[in-house]
């Protein structure tokens, strides 16, 4: 159960603080000197708000207004005259309070703080359209700090190294980082040309580094905005003073672990969890310095890799009603077909592993209105494919013409996660038409892409008409969202997966979704085994954070490249981060088997490691640690509702009592 | 024909400027110290726009590229480094160029100046939503001053009058005013206590005062806001200077004029020309000091004055564009049933006053929309009810529930707009099936709201029962939109609007549509007199400015109270302005009889004056001019397709030639 805030805290339009925001990161992308906008419709908050607050007082109070915005407010129908501080009195008895706020560049929101009365989630919203919404709040509790004023804290970061290099000097900070770089001690009228460098390469080419920038010193100190780089190349005329970082970050607790004998595996899960901290700010971006913007595929992992270690739930909420934007829908989300899918399967699973149903009802309308987009786009066999719309699956060599087969299991998957989420709200109409939908897509899929004598489903249909080609992407939905049976899976595992025939994949968004289908198929070793050479190759080329793309064959400055620009490659990106995900939910085997973990399951799998121990975050702060070294396997948790799983036993897990079992 | 720009001018989304603006009104009003935002839904411009311009070149030609934002330049669809001055050059040959514009706060906008490539009306743009529209301009042509920054001219403007009273001392220019005060040479900390006031005692009673201010001198001068007043009273402590103003307007050009030897009907026209000059600013609003907000019922007439005073095209479409906003249609326009129609029935007006079908074709899409609402908000027997919104017709005591007579005519004469500008623009199935709904509204107008028996129409109908009620509004309009036969007009002259026991009207604003209607029944002198009393006697109350409302029976400051308020009647109301359209449509009898004037007839009336002589301006900056003395006519124009019309008499007009019919 939630508790309900005791201190005001400053309220909006549900959703408009993270579509506002989302809106100002579509405009800031930098590159080569440019700002390159998002290439979708970008949304932005309402500007005029009432917010409402009905109820009953014992006695009269005083309140205090603060408003972000202009407005004025409203007792009992009577609009309040001017008053010192905004202070109002409301009588004792019942109370209609609203308070008008408008705000023609930045967010209206307002704080109020009074005896009982204070601004919170008990509030409601309407922008003067006949709608009635929820109102959104955070953590934003400093009446003197208005939500359009908000910004992520810095801590002070240093160079680890620096030198002189042709006509300039590179810093080195040792490992990527996110930061405002500050200047101190420039000599006065200095001209200093910066360039930001993931790699020392790119800091150094000059012409074709992303981000850039060209500062004068007139101040003894000047601070630039926050920027991804491990390496800054200066050069100047006039002495330019010297260079220290202030790290931008979102305040998240490491709430998840992992450890065990093998160095490079313990790294990779270290790296990872950084490279996820680096992409989680207000939402998961795809990458810390390029594009810096909210893609909802690569969301959809991050939703994954946070449940198994920060568990924060706020962020994953922001991200969501930042993509989702408003009605009416202009396009899919970030334009991608597939995206829009994740986006609507992602709810279900939110709701699943935190048991936050009001979120699901808070959005649910907006889920709806995004579903019925998506049906009616359909094709006039009511399968999806792209209507001039961006059909991405992965970055890879395949055919993407025609009703995928991996796209009718995302559209089956949404459908699936649409009934479920109606089912709990009730709606038995919505939860019907969808759940009948999905079984009707489900039947298509199994007849129409399933290649009995190849053993696999392929890529494509055309008119009805299967395509040859066979990739491993459909074949790993199948596995992961249950489209095979054990046979098919068998049969797949053979002649997609494990075929060296079948083109490998070269992201690691998609190595998420092979491993996690070699999990699900038993095959820890090889999952291991790929782990440590594939996100192990990355760290042997030096990766202090995982990467957008890794291909093992190209070496040196040739892993700089992507999108036909030397060094357009981001080597941050949250899609890189999946060890965290894999380790937690199918080596220590922690797994919410009840909505919101009410119960769970432990089934730990060394996959070949001598030992391991582990930690994984359950709802409410609790979390459950997992210690295993050969047979001997120990399972401690402040939860209740775990069970043990060894094989065939099943043994439950008492809350604040150690389970060991020797083997 | 519209003639080519040769010179570059700001380009935006179309309407989007009007609708940023429209925004900014709708957060501008001061009540006693409180900002009164407008119950309705704000709209915003969009965020991020990408402009198109495709072409041929003979040979190369460089481009400077000002955006108001941020963005990129895109030539052949590959995106420009960033260059000194935002300089490209396009080669000769086909071209596609493409500007992306994001601006976080005001109006993404560019201005591009090449040899013959500039931003003008031959360019389109998107908001990346799959949308394609046409960019709207105005005369915004310094790449210097963004869209975003603009602002109106001011000129000086001295109280004509400086006394003291009690503690302070009261200002007087001489008549009603919209300036910024300027205060000069007050002593630096001294705090200025400053009301306005449209009167005497509105700026002395400081306690209802509607709009104050409080300044600390700290410069050798401020420049207050711009607000409307004619007296302002100053209380401070310290020595406060000098008061002066500086006027704010929209230049506008007054090319029609009246006269006649009645000396108080050549002043009710130059004070109505004043009050609408007033209320005319980047839209039509309804009042100078209060609400300073686009009412569309109000700026229905603003637009018939306009057309008989300054036809000044520009601000009615960007009212028009301010009034409609954007989809989905949150309510009725400023939340009012009738106010809906009003915008739809003025599409058409517009067209048939000025010829200007590319406005239309530019708008068609925002009227289906409305129209739609509007249609889908019928009650079951397809009239048109308040659903919750509100109903207004006019400030008078008459029944407002159930389906009312006057908003079925609107309904009816909307619908006709609708089938209008379908056919216009050659969409047939609209034009079809507005057609025949508005036979259909017609005819349920006729045979259930007639009552025969008292010669005059119902109020109101509930669940197909008429009310007994009889007021003048239906009755008017069944005569100004054609709703009522040759005699069912005659009948309603005698048992509604020349019978007294019909309560009457005591708004200048539906004084408009009585006047009208008794013009239509060639009730010349009535009008005339009515005009002398009505007008003259807000003149004689003092007024500098045509009032929102006028009852004659009240007296001194009681004619100040409006609203349960003692100040809050607005003393300059454009729907006050009425006599300009009359005097000039039913006396000087200019009316267009084809689409933009292509012809139009001149039928004078003197109506019991001895002599009158007065302008009309027509489109293309032509007009026309009408002298009459008893029985001898002169008229003069400079366009086409003129006739004369007396009695039974149809003379042509010849361009440059005047015309002289002695009687």
């Amino acid at each position: 159960m939630k508790t309900r805030r005791t201190k005001p805290t400053w309220i909006w339009y549900y959703g408009d603080f993270e579509i506002h925001q989302h809106m100002l990161m579509g405009l800031q992308r930098e590159e080569r000197g440019n700002i390159v906008p998002a290439f979708w419709k970008l949304f932005d908050c309402n500007r005029l708000i009432r917010f409402t607050k009905k109820g009953h007082l014992e006695k009269d109070e005083t309140i205090a207004v603060t408003m972000d915005g202009v407005g004025y407010v409203s007792i009992n129908g009577l609009r309040q005259p001017v008053r010192e501080g905004n202070r109002h009195l409301v009588k004792a008895g019942d109370y209609v309070l609203t308070v008008i706020v408008g705000n023609a560049t930045g967010l209206p929101s307002v704080f109020v703080q009074g005896h009982t009365i204070i601004s919170d989630e008990t509030w409601s919203a309407d922008s003067l359209a006949g709608d009635k919404s929820p109102v959104g709040c955070w953590n934003l509790d400093d009446p003197a700090v208005p939500p359009s004023k908000f910004s992520l804290p810095c801590k002070p970061v240093q160079p680890v190294g620096r030198m002189k290099v042709e006509q300039g000097e590179l810093y080195d900070f040792g490992k990527e980082t996110f930061s405002k770089l500050v200047i101190d001690g420039g000599e006065p009228g200095a001209v200093l040309r910066i360039y930001y460098g993931e790699s020392r390469e790119e800091a150094l080419h000059k012409e074709k580094t992303v981000i850039r920038d060209c500062v004068t010193i007139q101040e003894p100190q000047h601070i630039l905005p926050a920027r991804a780089f491990r390496y800054v190349y200066v050069e100047s005329e006039g002495e330019p003073g010297t260079l220290s970082g202030l790290y931008e970050y979102l305040p998240l607790e490491k709430r998840g672990a992992f450890q065990c004998p093998n160095e490079t595996l313990n790294t990779i899960y270290d790296v990872s969890l950084y490279t996820l901290e680096l992409c989680s700010r207000l939402f998961f971006l795809d990458g810390i310095k390029r594009d810096r913007w909210v893609w909802s595929g690569d969301a959809y992992q991050s939703y994954f890799l946070d449940y198994y270690s920060f568990f924060d739930q706020d962020i994953i909420k922001r991200t969501m009603l930042a993509l989702r934007g408003k009605d009416p829908i202009p396009s899919h989300i970030n334009t991608i077909v597939d995206y829009s899918f994740y986006w609507l399967i992602s709810v279900w699973d939110y709701y699943h592993h935190t048991g936050d149903g009001e979120f699901v009802s808070q959005i649910y309308p907006r889920m709806k209105s995004l579903m019925e987009y998506c049906i009616g786009r359909g094709n006039k066999d009511g399968l999806i494919e792209g209507q001039g719309d961006w059909v991405f699956i992965d970055w890879a060599d395949m055919e993407k013409d025609g009703a995928l087969c991996a796209m009718q299991m995302l559209y089956c998957k949404a459908l699936e996660s649409m009934s479920q989420c109606a089912a709990l709200l009730d709606f038995q109409e919505d939860q019907e038409r969808y759940g009948n939908l999905a079984s009707t897509v489900r039947g298509k899929i199994l007849r129409l892409y399933w290649n009995e004598e190849r053993g696999a489903f392929v890529t494509t249909c055309r008119d009805l008409q299967p395509s040859q080609q066979i990739r491993r992407h459909a074949n790993l939905f199948a596995i992961i969202f249950g489209f095979a049976s054990e046979e098919m899976a068998q049969r797949i595992k053979t002649s997609v997966i494990l075929n060296e025939e079948v083109p490998p994949i070269t992201t690691p968004y998609f190595k998420f979704y092979e491993l996690e289908a070699l999990c699900k198929m038993g095959e820890y070793r090889t999952v291991l085994a790929q782990m440590e050479s594939y996100w192990g190759g990355m760290l042997e080329e030096g990766a202090t954070t995982f990467w957008e793309e890794y291909d093992p064959t190209l070496t040196g400055v040739e892993q700089c490249a992507m999108y036909n620009q030397p060094f357009d490659k981001s080597f941050c990106h949250a899609w890189g981060a999946s060890p965290i995900y894999l380790l937690g939910r199918y080596f220590l085997g922690v797994e919410p088997t009840k909505v919101g973990y009410a119960e769970f399951q432990v089934r730990p799998q060394l996959g070949g490691l001598a030992s391991m121990r582990g930690t994984v975050p359950l709802p409410d702060g609790k979390s459950v640690t997992v210690q295993v070294e050969g047979a001997r396997v120990q399972v401690t948790t402040d939860a209740e509702g775990g069970t043990l799983v060894l094989g065939e036993s099943r043994i439950p897990i008492v809350p604040g009592q150690p389970l060991t079992v020797e083997g």
